[in-house]
């Protein structure tokens, strides 16, 4: 789904971005990015679950766990530097050392993400010579940039930004994704980043933080394969000057909804412009017994291919989505579920109403809703539609 | 991948067969398929796990319950009488009485199956009309004829017979088989019909068909959804008046061998011909600490739609098969992990060799092998590339 997007350009005081071409990806488009911290910020992450996880995963996860502090955040696109070895593990160590040598601060306080494809090690020669430039193009009116710099095959950066109050004063969280391909079931986390000038806690920002991935980011499948290289970091530089928030303030609260509505609205932007998508899905189960059962279930839907497939072909195949319903393993019956699309109902306790035609896929957002009618909980996954693009992208991607 | 086939016609003493066009598929194509024992024959089963089950296979699953014993399979495609209700109980139960009628035996012996749109009630007044012709065409010579008329999205009908010798006498096994899309992960059964005229203990039969299931059948991955009607049905005659097989007798293990191979060469068939395929693809897993690690990442890789993608582009993407073992919930080490694409080792401790190019594509059948590094068990799962193709007959797939 073709989205371009301007923004306004989204402030965080305290914060600098960068997004620049270092040459590794062919096309010339920006594949560097660089986050950076005037101040000290506390720093905490999400990452994927994968048992094969990439380099600079694995040295990010090492440095939360030591200090949890940082300044900047070097990220390149283009080459995911995954299953590349002990050269990798040294690029990704290396990739902190230049930046941190460029902006004159501690390697120990700089994280790293990668993105792209799997296998082949780093240009390290593009990037060293081009981290010094990151440094230098480094702007407070820079997240655009950064946001354009850390795409794969997304069609349009994604960005977005929440404004809070906190006793009178006014602080800033706001975020970046990429997204496009191998986005999969728990843990679909691509790369995001977020960064906030609110002081909180350490263990109150990774307790929000957590949540908000929950219910977002892990809420969205694209395809079936989970990456190498998800990571959600967070940076928290107080340079809000707040009383730090503690989890048990209720100012916490205001926190976590925020950043929650930021994490929901850049999964959003990653299931609209899922690879080849022409249309967001919307999979909503209720009537389930227990949330994990409704949340089962909308999985399946949201995963099934051939749902998805008939989506794009503006097909009302409710049958589908109860077949998909069906392997979920769920328990459920048959003759209490009724499937609309878009509000118009289409099966009834288990039958179909005889209601349903292409008009219902008019709009570029589908709501698929599923009550299983035998309790009272809820879950929405997000997802898009399956196309020849998505093959004619995954077929072709190489670089 | 289109491949016609031409068969030998399969003699299988004391069996019938017919294939017609009853006019539920809207192409004019062969839709009613029936299957006919002279004598009365032992009948077993094995069908989806799906908890959403078509009519036609809650009755078979309740008659082999009830008897175990049958005369007569009629089988309709173009219409999978699933999600149909009371309505559909009834038209599935009102074929066998049909069937029954027109044979001159009881309905209690006749089972039935249906296959394609899952949520549209059977056409009954087109198949009641055609079923007295089914029977009329019964003939000895008309296997091929059944293969065709169950077929959907298939591209060519599935035929496959073994001879074995018993007691210096010679058994037939033989079977057909439908497939091509909705076909998933554990029971991807699709619609299989065997006969024999060995005579066979009921046990024996039915543990000889679990087991060529198990590893055939289910061994078999086109797309990730599970069918409301995949059904496997075996009937023995006996007409080769050998002493019944016991399950304890020498004679079971060529029984089971015969009958594996019977499904596993169906099975290939399947896969070759998954919608819109252009490669077979074998995924093989070794190495591992045992056979259920090694099933679980090798249906990770036979899942990944960037894995069938990749096959489809030609492309030796090991990175994504490396992601897919890692996210199989398989313990795997990273640096032990090898993987080769038709021989050609892509990757050996984790990481790239180098090799590899389009040309390893050039082949009809394409072998992935991942060796774990870290045991001695193996495990193969078949399935197949993922193409535009597939999305253009899933999105208009109406029929």
């Amino acid at each position: 789904m073709k989205k371009p997007k301007t923004f306004k350009t989204v402030l965080v005081p305290g914060f600098k971005f960068s997004g620049i071409s270092a040459g590794i990806k062919k096309s010339g488009l920006k594949d560097l990015a660089l986050i950076f911290s005037e101040d000290m910020a506390i720093i905490r992450g999400v990452f994927t679950k994968n048992k094969i996880k990439a380099a600079p995963v694995k040295l990010d996860i090492a440095r939360i766990r030591q200090s949890g502090k940082g300044r900047a955040v070097i990220i390149n696109s283009g080459n995911a530097n995954a299953c590349t070895g002990r050269q990798g593990s040294k690029d990704a160590s290396d990739m902190t050392v230049i930046t941190a040598g460029a902006l004159g601060i501690t390697p120990g306080h700089v994280y790293v993400s990668s993105t792209g494809l799997i296998g082949k090690p780093l240009p390290m020669n593009m990037i060293r010579k081009a981290i010094p430039d990151a440094v230098k193009k480094l702007s407070s009116r820079g997240i655009n940039n950064a946001a354009s710099a850390i795409m794969t095959t997304d069609t349009f950066p994604k960005v977005f930004s929440k404004k809070i109050k906190i006793k009178g004063k006014t602080g800033t969280i706001a975020g970046i994704a990429k997204g496009a391909g191998m986005i999969n079931p728990d843990m679909a986390t691509m790369l995001s980043f977020l960064c906030t000038d609110i002081a909180i806690a350490p263990n109150a920002l990774e307790s929000a933080l957590k949540q908000a991935v929950k219910k977002s980011f892990n809420r969205l499948i694209i395809d079936n394969d989970m990456s190498t290289n998800d990571s959600v970091l967070i940076m928290a530089n107080s340079r809000l000057k707040n009383i730090p928030i503690k989890k048990s303030s209720l100012l916490y609260k205001k926190f976590e909804d925020a950043l929650s509505e930021i994490t929901s609205n850049l999964a959003k932007m990653i299931a609209k412009d899922g690879e080849g998508a022409t249309r967001l899905i919307e999979v909503v189960v209720r009537g389930a017994k227990n949330e994990s059962d409704a949340e089962k279930a909308a999985r399946a839907i949201a995963n099934s291919m051939l749902v998805k497939t008939a989506v794009y072909g503006r097909s009302p195949n409710w049958g589908r989505i109860m077949a998909a319903i069906g392997y979920s393993g769920v328990n459920v019956k048959e003759d209490k579920i009724s499937v609309y699309v878009n509000g118009c109902k289409l099966a009834g306790k288990g039958i179909g109403t005889g209601k349903g035609s292409k008009s219902l896929f008019l709009k570029k957002e589908i709501v698929i809703l599923a009550d299983l009618g035998i309790g009272k909980k809820e879950a929405k996954i997000l997802t898009c539609d399956l196309t020849e693009e998505y093959v004619r992208i995954n077929a072709d991607y190489v670089t």
